[in-house]
């Protein structure tokens, strides 16, 4: 079964083997702008218990997955699950966003951070992966995700959503080896956890990096790069030695290679991305303000891209739309190793039907750039 | 006494010609970090009132001059002067930036604004550059400055400060004609405002483009440059036609030539950076994301460069924050066209003293890249 997960053309293109066409998912696919997901919302106000319930996480999960062909079902939870497992209290506040009561200010209260295991603390998370990896029936992969080291720290430092993000910067510029401290246990704690979600069942990997773009190139490499890039090593490290562990010689004296495509996020990536395709990740996410065709002659062979239409898009007409989509698959242009996707989370407020055209778009144009 | 000026360090980097060091002045030098000015907030509460009281925009402006060494003074105002004489009531929120009472939705809407004259209903402001002209006695030049088309009109069609840009961006997607109005109209109006700086005595213009980096590269080259392409040119010719009108043969028999120098600034330019440069400005304002050296490749010689260090820098000890200024000075190299500045606004909690120490880096380290 796994085998033939690694046949799905989400895969495929991850690894930038020929596909048939071009696949798609959407970042924020699960979410607000799904009635059936606001009819859920209104039930449960708590957005933080829609994650860490498994059978509500697992029921919006697939209910894209039920309206449109997607390529992919992205467990539905959040990237600060992590310090809340920490114990940091997180909160959500209508219209504010997440909140930590209690953000990490010194030395002391890295140290006091715990070491978690996933299975534990984060075991909703597992479960949730585990029932929706039933539920799919191999019909599609199943993404598994994390924040980066640093963005999870900007909410941890801040204690909130920042302007300015005046708080790390401090702490960046004057105390460098606490922050230093506090990324090393979040990047240990991101490698043990994602490392989970694949025996839980994930079959792709995504990590976040939303607020690395807030960074001068060289704090970027120092503060957000580096850790990872060092979680892509040790996660390959670590899934190749369960592999090895779980190999047992069959009939055939072949042995199961699962290999799980890492993707790497970062917002505003900017003069940073010839760098982070050089991590060792399989792919690299790519928001709307870089065109395709740029991004691939800066990371020519090394990486496949995922992105990148503009969210906004979805706010046209479908004709505006089509061509938009269009753009994108010619800017990519020929060849294996694109998978379709928004430069950023869908917003709240796009019509589901302007979705289904976008996808309707994705599917009939772009077998003309895989054929090669 | 306008050809001395010319003369100043500020506009000869921005002009790239030789200078004895790198100029520096600072993105939001007359504000909250400043004790003294805080004096006077508390006083007046409203800072739109600050703006349009020339005497207290020309006290303000000149605070950060009477503290530290620096080569540029900035009138005191904001970008949304121009909104707000179109009638649009501009008003700030406490905590929550500025904000508008009547945005702008329609075709109706953008129909309806008016034309502004600006000595008439921006007088204010030009008092206040007449009044601080003044009191400079030649000190140092004066830079006046506006919003570009595309970062006011965000501002007049979401009506406040906003995370996606959702109602402007379903604007530019679904009715880009009254979009373009707008910016048109906004086009207009802002060079006849620059145009009435200099007339009052602004030496240097700087147009600020804060948010075409939300846009994809080629919704910026056509809802934010081109339309900042058009006020360079505009205003230039507009500038030279007053000039050849103001000249009398003289008895030397030359003529004043008052070149103003013309910068622009767009807040993360990531792959349009080269396009900007060839607007026909003077120089490119660089945030702190793209270093200099970088920077200085894809530009060449077109253009001056004004940039970069991270304000988050300045919560630095003196130590970091002179071998970061150094870094900055270095990333340039040798030769003219650099002006120091922050990649951004000032930060408001940052220790006055930590300017000076910045302030001092600049005047001691520079003078061996501005020496060929």
């Amino acid at each position: 079964m796994a085998n033939m997960l690694n046949e799905h053309r989400l895969v495929r293109a991850l690894l930038r083997k020929p596909v048939d066409r071009t696949p798609i998912w959407i970042m924020r696919q699960a979410g607000r702008y799904l009635p059936e997901y606001r009819v859920i919302r209104s039930k449960v106000k708590d957005f933080l218990k829609l994650c860490k319930t498994p059978e509500l996480a697992c029921q919006i999960t697939l209910q894209p997955l039920e309206r449109f062909p997607l390529d992919a079902a992205i467990i539905f939870s959040d990237i600060l699950t992590i310090p809340d497992a920490f114990g940091l209290e997180l909160a959500f506040l209508e219209g504010e966003g997440p909140y930590f009561q209690r953000p990490i200010c010194t030395l002391e209260d890295v140290e006091k951070l715990p070491t978690i295991d996933p299975e534990i603390e984060l075991r909703y998370v597992m479960d949730a992966i585990r029932m929706t990896k039933r539920a799919l029936k191999d019909r599609v992969p199943l993404i598994g995700f994390a924040g980066s080291p640093w963005t999870i720290a900007t909410y941890m430092v801040e204690g909130k959503i920042s302007k300015n993000f005046t708080k790390i910067k401090k702490l960046m510029v004057s105390e460098p080896m606490i922050l230093h401290r506090l990324l090393t246990h979040l990047s240990t704690t991101i490698v043990s956890y994602l490392k989970a979600q694949v025996m839980a069942g994930a079959e792709v990997l995504m990590i976040f990096d939303t607020w690395g773009g807030v960074l001068s190139c060289a704090d970027y490499l120092d503060f957000s790069l580096s850790y990872m890039q060092e979680i892509v090593a040790n996660l390959n490290f670590e899934l190749e030695r369960e592999n090895a562990a779980f190999a047992v010689p069959s009939s055939g004296g072949g042995q199961v290679i699962k290999k799980v495509p890492i993707i790497l996020f970062t917002k505003n990536v900017g003069q940073n991305l010839e760098a982070l395709s050089e991590t060792g990740c399989d792919a690299v996410g790519i928001d709307w303000t870089l065109p395709l065709d740029k991004a691939r002659s800066l990371v020519g062979h090394k990486v496949a891209l995922q992105g990148n239409l503009d969210p906004a898009v979805l706010y046209a007409d479908p004709d505006f739309i089509q061509r938009s989509v269009q753009l994108v698959l010619r800017q990519f242009g020929k060849g294996s190793g694109h998978v379709f996707n928004l430069g950023h989370g869908i917003y709240p407020d796009v019509e589901p039907e302007k979705v289904a055209i976008m996808i309707e778009a994705v599917q009939s144009f772009s077998t003309r750039y895989t054929y090669e």
